[in-house]
């Protein structure tokens, strides 16, 4: 099958890869109705990452299971399946915690961004739908695999209540479902730091009440000043920067909880400064398989509809342009056609 | 009047200090009936903090009240009261949200080792017993205006449930009582590590059920061992230091909670460590105004006797020994009479 490959900084082509199969009886594999690239894939892309041979990439998907090994017992030939990035046993200590990410058998899914996929402990990773979904809905479901469920963990960990103050720090996607995410919760009041025109609309669409287009120090007088100089409950940190963190920090009130979802690039943070702003913190990679069936849900009745945030579609032959569009901030999220 | 003053690095004398009186109508002057050394003490006392002139110390504190400022409304002259080390006005949002230690109008108390003390803000930061107590209850009171009462925030941070598995990080006082407040909060199994036994004898008398001799990695594969290789649910980080910190992330099972109540000294945090390990962080400066009202209780009824902690008494002329004897670990905690 052809595939996408990264081969070094900024040079990701579709090249020849082996055809998935099953190597182990648990494993499923599957043709994926979409695929797409991720914020977390830009890292990499842009060379911020230590270098590797080259890489199969992707990590997204849901798609036509069609083959599952002899042991698995759950999931059928046949059915509309989405999973997490993290495939998992979903019995562990860890799993039975509602921290699949953390599962004890722990395995990155790689690859995603090609016409089929081998995912591993299919039983404990893949959720099924009720029935095949309509063509309009395979985006929405895709967004469910990882960058809705990234969102829905960060409004999750920054503990959003009803009637809650949120700020969201970081206008990617993950950050925009972030808001859609806090608006589900209940969140009164949804702050969006964001400087870019069409993703303030899409916030807004969202659920997003006040847009701060100022950032670092003046955002968070923006933000003290919108709060009557309380800060804000929960704070979604969807970037990963020390800046953005930094950001996140001095925007929440003391007592008052931060998420952290996006990978950590040189983040250092001062025991002293989090002790004397008494936040709260917590993060991680998401643990999408905790929330699958609920998102699903949301999806399938249409009470969501987070497929919005791809902006661009290409078929997968074109993926190089599909990073270099989000690369350049031309688009927010490229869906891929295999 | 005479009270404590540190003058440099282990040089804490009696001096003559001026009587406290009453400044702002809001105020209180107390009469102590004891005081005692803190932990956060010996910092200073060490030279770890940066020096400066003179300084009045201590910072926990019961007593009678010996005359209150025409402002102040609930607290009457005569009664019993117990206070925090932080005078916090008990109305303002930090404050309602339960974070009186970030009280907009916050005041740290200082001077508390002496006979009588000048407390800003009375009615937010004092809270008055029922009755006179009998002498026996004192200690126990003086323990919930600080020690006990940052040991209650440890476990309640650390979001310690009925049922739960809990490391304590530190055998000083406030993780002796940290041990205590785990009990009452109903935690099953609580490992307190310390390698002092007469800390291990109080421990076990305030609810360890297991004890960790071993220190940093040897004491997380301890831990590892006692709870099945998952880690605990939480663990109260009691001491303040990249070391203690580090050892209660590893301790920590994935989506587990860490409380950390000591000020950290040089500790610094790397985003992608708690990333990886998926644990929740809380600390901060003890809201123990917070609990006060349900702490004075459980000591009026004899439910706990936090005062155990105390293994030395002293008359206040003699607190130079006093801090000597913490210093050298020879005593957990001293109380001094004024």
């Amino acid at each position: 099958m052809r595939g996408a490959v990264l081969y070094g900084p900024r040079d990701v082509r579709i090249d020849e890869r082996p055809d998935p199969t099953i190597i182990e009886p648990t494993d499923a594999v599957i043709r994926l109705s979409a695929t797409c690239v991720c914020g977390s894939d830009l890292w990499p892309y842009r060379g911020l990452n230590a270098a590797s041979d080259p890489a199969p990439m992707g990590h997204e998907y849901c798609g036509i299971v069609e083959e599952v090994g002899r042991g698995v017992t759950s999931i059928k030939r046949g059915q509309f399946v989405i999973g997490s990035f993290a495939a998992s046993d979903n019995t562990c200590p860890h799993c039975l915690a509602g921290y699949q990410t953390s599962c004890a058998h722990r395995e990155w899914v790689v690859g995603a961004q090609a016409p089929f996929l081998r995912v591993p402990m299919a039983d404990g990773t893949l959720v099924a739908t009720q029935e095949l979904p309509s063509p309009h809905q395979v985006p929405s479901f895709l967004a469910v695999s990882d960058v809705l469920g990234t969102g829905w963990f960060a409004a999750d960990a920054a503990n959003v209540k009803p009637g809650a103050t949120v700020v969201v720090v970081g206008d990617g996607a993950v950050g925009l479902l972030g808001v859609l995410s806090a608006k589900q919760m209940g969140a009164e009041r949804i702050i969006a730091m964001s400087r870019h025109h069409a993703r303030q609309t899409l916030a807004r669409e969202f659920g997003a009440t006040d847009i701060v287009s100022e950032r670092g120090d003046e955002g968070v007088a923006r933000v003290k000043e919108l709060t009557k100089g309380v800060g804000a409950d929960s704070v979604l940190e969807c970037v990963g920067t020390q800046e953005s963190m930094a950001q996140a920090i001095h925007a929440t009130r003391p007592g008052g909880s931060i998420s952290y979802v996006g990978v950590p690039h040189g983040v250092e943070l001062a025991g002293a400064e989090l002790f004397y702003t008494h936040v709260h913190l917590h993060g991680g990679p998401a643990p999408v398989r905790r929330y699958l069936p609920e998102l699903i849900q949301l999806v399938q009745n249409g009470t969501i509809n987070p497929g919005k945030v791809f902006d661009l579609e290409l078929p997968l032959e074109q993926v190089a342009e599909g990073y270099r569009a989000m690369d350049e901030r031309r688009a927010i999220k490229t869906l891929l056609r295999p």
